[in-house]
Parts: structure tokens; sequence; C-alpha cells
């Protein structure tokens, strides 16, 4: 008879965007006067750029053609063209990434949650709290134990390490999804050097480095010494260049990230992680990877620079409002979020009610990531320019 | 310290077309004027067709368009359009099987190893022998117990349930691969009163359904009553439309197919499946599904039929050939795979560097593909045509 993996059954449904979903269609039924204005987009809103649409085409086109038709890729990793642009791309980075040490995949997620494949299930598993949902998901489905690191007020919702506390993968998500917040390097420095002495393996998710403008802040953690020794990078171009829908995304797991086995022998992350995609994952889609290259070109680069400014812009609005309303936040610059802490004291839903109730404004309430975002909030720079200028317009109108 | 997954260990290199690679390499470096013929090609080598090259490209223009461009799909299970599509599919097929049953991917070789995600470790899983290395590969690296149901000349290479032997996992791939044997329907309906009564799941791969030419072959494991309560159904593109680079399947779980957990409760597999794709999978490239769209237009149907013909009659050659060498085989006929038995008692590797010194003909040794495959022979019919009836003109100027 079968038996269903159990550990399912003890994870909660997320239910927070199903809720947000039904207060929503609440009250637009009984205010259909009232268009609301949607602060929490975790969503791109722009358009692809030229140069990656033209670069689609011309990909579909060779498929259409016997002469240059691609079948299936042998390896599976990535075209050695696109990593090859990935490779060039971290050396602006300041970050020295060989072409070899790249898979291509089809966004952070899907390697984010199956990476853990890998690794034994008794591994404890370290993650801040607020977090991103799927680092924990993944693992209760394996099983692992996990422990938070508390990102709070005290610390800039930047959790550090603590020495009393031992772990065997760290998740870190810098620009934090969903609180904003960035690591400096020192920061960093120190989660690398807790690694190595713990022998632990930073899983390090890095979608939102583009929003980086502060040249002191790492774009990557292999701008940190050491790092290759202990960490394991994800990336997407889902908010670098409007990728969502498209899904393209990089992990790298350097050569030196060696492990010793319970046999004594050195085993490279690098060489389990291509064994487990040999079997499981069939490579991206010849066209997505050429618009994929496209972004690493100069002219695709100057083109998402674009609508990054865009976002970047709409996330200025924000934070300007927020200053002026003495409104504590993080976030804002360097990253495309804004986590706030709810005016007068209020709860993450009663903020969420507030604000839609007075000015048709919605944004995410922190509490859905993790018990310290109670009584904060998050707000996107996805909306259109128009529409923040108008919703922060708006904020200022109310008596917080 | 972290500990990896050591099942990993404990699996073997897959060395079959890393050694076919060798011998080609060596023997064409001390034969550079003897151009070699692959007929092991398990790739498809004819392009899209045009119906489904506009369609891609249509929709990486709709990507460049505010208006139009389309981010995160909001379910991952695929769009609608090309769920129904699939469902009204399945109906030509004559299975019914609604669109919420359908969740596409990109490709069946991700689900196919992603599946077992939502079983416990305890099950014990059933496959033939020779099997298509995936479905082993997948379970050893989540430390699964495998028992292999002979599939071999005694029955034309298309094993039946053994009723002494209990499983709780089935992997079935009818047509096929490599054996190119096929269930026929009173099979088939032995497979599933199997499954039913030991309450086990099938996984059905039906990734070569397109090639069936004869009616009363089964092209979907839903054409038998009771399927849908003990069947999961993988299918893809890949050989259909030649999506080899393109990478675009679908899984069908069936509402009925439902479980007891260990507490009595009831539980849809489709309701596991949903909550693993949510945390590790977001959904196909738009412009893929759209071009997989085309593929079940009329138009597109009447394209890729073309290029299903071409094989097909590639297959036929091969067969005939094999007929009048006198060769057992399988396959040929409802099958891109001809699996032959090797003349005079040679070994599979033997056949092999026969073929390829005498004839300069390249094909896969069976016994890559498991025990029983000792003693036999993959071609495939994805050459040219006039390859094919090259290589096959060389086979007969032999002694065998």
């Amino acid at each position: 008879m079968i038996r269903i993996n159990e550990n399912f059954l003890s994870m909660e449904k997320n239910y927070l965007f199903i809720d947000i979903a039904k207060r929503l269609a609440a009250y637009t039924a009984a205010h259909p006067d009232k268009p609301l204005i949607r602060m929490g987009i975790g969503d791109v809103t722009l358009p692809l750029a030229p140069a990656v649409v033209t670069a689609m085409k011309k990909a579909a086109d060779e498929m259409g053609v016997k002469e240059t038709f691609r079948g299936y890729e042998d390896s599976g990793a990535g075209y050695a063209f696109l990593r090859e642009a990935i490779s060039g791309y971290y050396k602006t980075l300041g970050a020295d990434v060989s072409t070899d040490e790249i898979r291509v995949n089809d966004g952070a997620k899907s390697d984010c949650g199956n990476i853990t494949d890998i690794f034994s299930r008794d591994n404890t598993v370290l993650m801040t709290d607020p977090v991103y949902p799927v680092y924990a998901d993944s693992n209760r489905m394996a099983g692992r134990n996990i422990l938070y690191a508390d990102s709070d007020e005290s610390n800039g919702f930047a959790a550090m390490p603590d020495k009393y506390v031992r772990a065997d993968i760290i998740y870190l998500c810098s620009p934090n999804n969903p609180t904003g917040s960035v690591y400096t390097k020192e920061q960093l420095e120190k989660w690398v050097a807790y690694a190595l002495v713990s022998e632990a393996v930073i899983i390090y998710d890095s979608a939102y480095e583009a929003f980086i403008t502060d040249p002191s802040i790492p774009r990557s953690i292999y701008c940190i010494e050491g790092a290759k020794r202990c960490a394991i990078e994800m990336c997407s171009l889902s908010k670098t260049a409007g990728f969502t829908g498209v899904r393209c995304g990089y992990t790298v797991i350097p050569d030196e990230l060696v492990v010793k086995a319970s046999d004594g022998r050195d085993v490279k992350l690098a060489d389990l992680w291509a064994r487990r995609q040999g079997s499981k994952f069939n490579g991206v889609s010849y066209p997505v990877q050429r618009a994929a290259e496209a972004v690493f070109t100069e002219e695709g680069q100057r083109q998402i620079r674009e609508n990054i400014h865009y976002y970047q812009r709409n996330a200025m609005v924000i934070a300007n409002t927020l200053d002026e309303l003495g409104i504590k936040y993080t976030g804002g610059i360097n990253s495309p979020y804004i986590w706030l802490k709810c005016p007068g004291g209020m709860g993450s839903w009663e903020f969420f009610d507030y604000l839609l109730d007075k000015v048709q404004v919605v944004g995410t309430p922190g509490e859905g990531f993790g018990r310290n975002g109670c009584g904060w909030f998050r707000l996107t720079s996805f909306n259109s320019y128009e529409n923040t200028v108008e919703a922060m317009a708006r904020l200022k109108t109310l008596d917080i």
C-alpha cells in the first residue's frame, strides 16, 4: 500500500495571499466605486527589454530550421554562451566565478527547493525570521529541523550568527525578501567565518542584487574571502530583467566546495548537484537561454537598467513619504521592498484593513513571513510610478 | 557539520554514453576517413513546426509590450489555454482528463524525478528491466527499495505483474524506452487491476504515445477503466513535437486518486503535488506554453504529424531490413525505437564494436539499460532518411 510523505500533512497551508485575496474581494464587492492601488505586488510589471525579445525570436526562428535546430542540451547545465556571459557579469561584481561553476536553471525557486536533495535529512537548517517561505517549506517537506535567527528592529532586520547555535545549512537572502535589508561586507564576513568554523553550507539567495546601488554592499557572496569554500549562490533574472514569466536563473557551486562523507572521502557538492540534475532536470529552453544571454550584452544591460531605475524611483517615492510621516522602515534603498513599522502600534492585519478601508491602498502584512513580522508591513516598488505617487499622496492624508 | 545525502555515493555513475563516446572518439582518431552513421540518437533531429515557431515569436512580442506582458503565472500549473488544449487532445485519445487534473511542466524528466517527493521513503518501487535509468536513479537518491520485473524475449519485452510481488509505486513506459514494446489494452487492464488490489500507484510514462499507429493500443493509461483511481500519467512534447530543446510536458493526477494517510484521512495526491510544486517550481515560460498550445491546433497537429511520419518511415526501413536478415526485434511499429537481438549470439558491446568496425554504424548496447538488455541492441529512427537507408544497406553487406 502506497504511503505518502507525511511531512506534507504537518505543513500549514500558506494562507497569507489567500487571506489577502479574500479581504480584497469582500471590500471590492462592498465598494465597487473605490478602486484599489496594489502596493503588495511581488512581481515585476514592466515588459521585457527589446534586446531580450529580439534574441528570443531569433532563437525561435533557428529552432524552425533543420540546420540550426537544437534538441537536448548535452549537459543540461546551460549553454556555454550563457554561462560565459554570467561568468563575465560576476567579474563586474568583483567576484571570480568560472563557467564550470555555473548551472543555468528555470528560476531560483526550483533550485532553492531542489538543492536540499543532495543533503542528508538529519542536517539542522538555520534561516532568518521573517523569511521567504520557500526555504522553510522545502525543508519541512524533507522533515528537517529548522532553527530561526531573529531579524528584528534591534538588528535592522539583518540577523547575525549566534556562536552558541549550531546549524549545518544556512539560508541567507540579501537584499532581503521581505524586509529589504542588506548585509554589509563586514556582516557577510561574519556569516562566512561562522559557516567555515561550523563546516556548514550557506545557501545565498542574491535574487535582488541588481537593486543594490551602494558600492560598498556586496552583490555576490563570492565578494567575501572564503565564501567559495562554504557557499552556494542562487540568482535569478526574474527581478533583474523582468523574467518572472520567462523563467531563467542560475546556481553557482564553487569547485572548492568540498564536504567530507562519513567514510572520510572528499565529495564535491557540484558533482552531487550535477548528478541530481542529470536525473531530474533536462536543461532550460534554448530560446530562453538566448533571451537570457541578451540581458548580459551592453545593450541588454542598458535596457534592463532603465527598468530597474524606474522601480528604484518608486522605492524612493515610498521611502521619502515614510520619512516625511516619521514611519520607520528598512529597504527602499538597495532593494525593491520597503518594510515598515505599522504606525500607532497597529498589528499587521489591523494596518492592512486600515489602509484598505481609509485609502484603498493594499500591502502585505509582515506576520505572513514569520513572527518577527508582527506589527510590520511590506510595500513594493513594482506598481507604476503614477500609482505609487497616488498611493503615497493618499497615505499622507491619514492621521498616522 | 553538513552531511550529504549518502545515497548518491552508492549510485554507480551512468557510464553507458561516456563509454560509447570514448569508443567512437578512439575509432574516429584511428580511421578519420570512415564517417560514422549514428543510429543510437535518442533525440529528435527535425526542426520545430512552423505553427510552433510563429506562436513562440508572437508570445515573445507580447512580453515586450506593457499591456500584454506576463509575469509570474499565478498557479504555476500552466495557463488555462494550454491545459484546455491538452484536455481536448486527451478526448481524441479516448481519455477523459479535465483541465484541473493537468499540470504543465518543463519536460517529463523533471516531474518523473520530482514526483517521488510526495511519497514516503519506505515505499517499494517496481520497474521493468531494461528500464529508462531516470526511474531508478531518482528513487535510489531517496534511498528506496527497487524491484525489477523482467522484460525479456519470453514476454516480448513487456513485463507483466506477478501477484506474489508486492510493490507500492510502479513505473510503466509504453511505448517503451528502450525496447519499443507496447502494452495492449488487456495487458494494461492487468496492471491497473494489480495496482488497485495492491493499493499501489502507477507512474505511467506515455512520452512516445504519438508514435502509436495501431488503433487497438491505448495511447493513455486513462483509456483503461479504473486507472484514474491508481495512475499518474506523464507525457511530453519532446518526441511528439520535437520539443527536446524547447522543454514542455505535462503530468496528469486524477481527482479520484486518493490515498489514506496513517491517521486514516483521505489525501488527494494532486493536492500534495500542487503543494510540492508551489514551493519548488514557478511554472513554464509563457512563450513556451504558447508554442505548446500551437502543437494542439489543427495546423500544428498536421505539421507535427509530418515529422512523426518521417521518423516512422525510418523505423520501417530498419524493421524491414531486420526482417530480411532474420534478426529478431521489438518496436519499430508504434515506436521510434528498434530493440534487436544481437546476431550470432554476440554480446551487446561485442555487437557494438562489430558494427562500428565493419560498417561504421553506431547503436546503443542494450545492457546499458539493465541486465535483460545483455545481448540486445537499440537503434532509433531519429537520423535522416538517407542515413537510415545507407546504414541498413551497410548492415545487409554483413555476414550475419
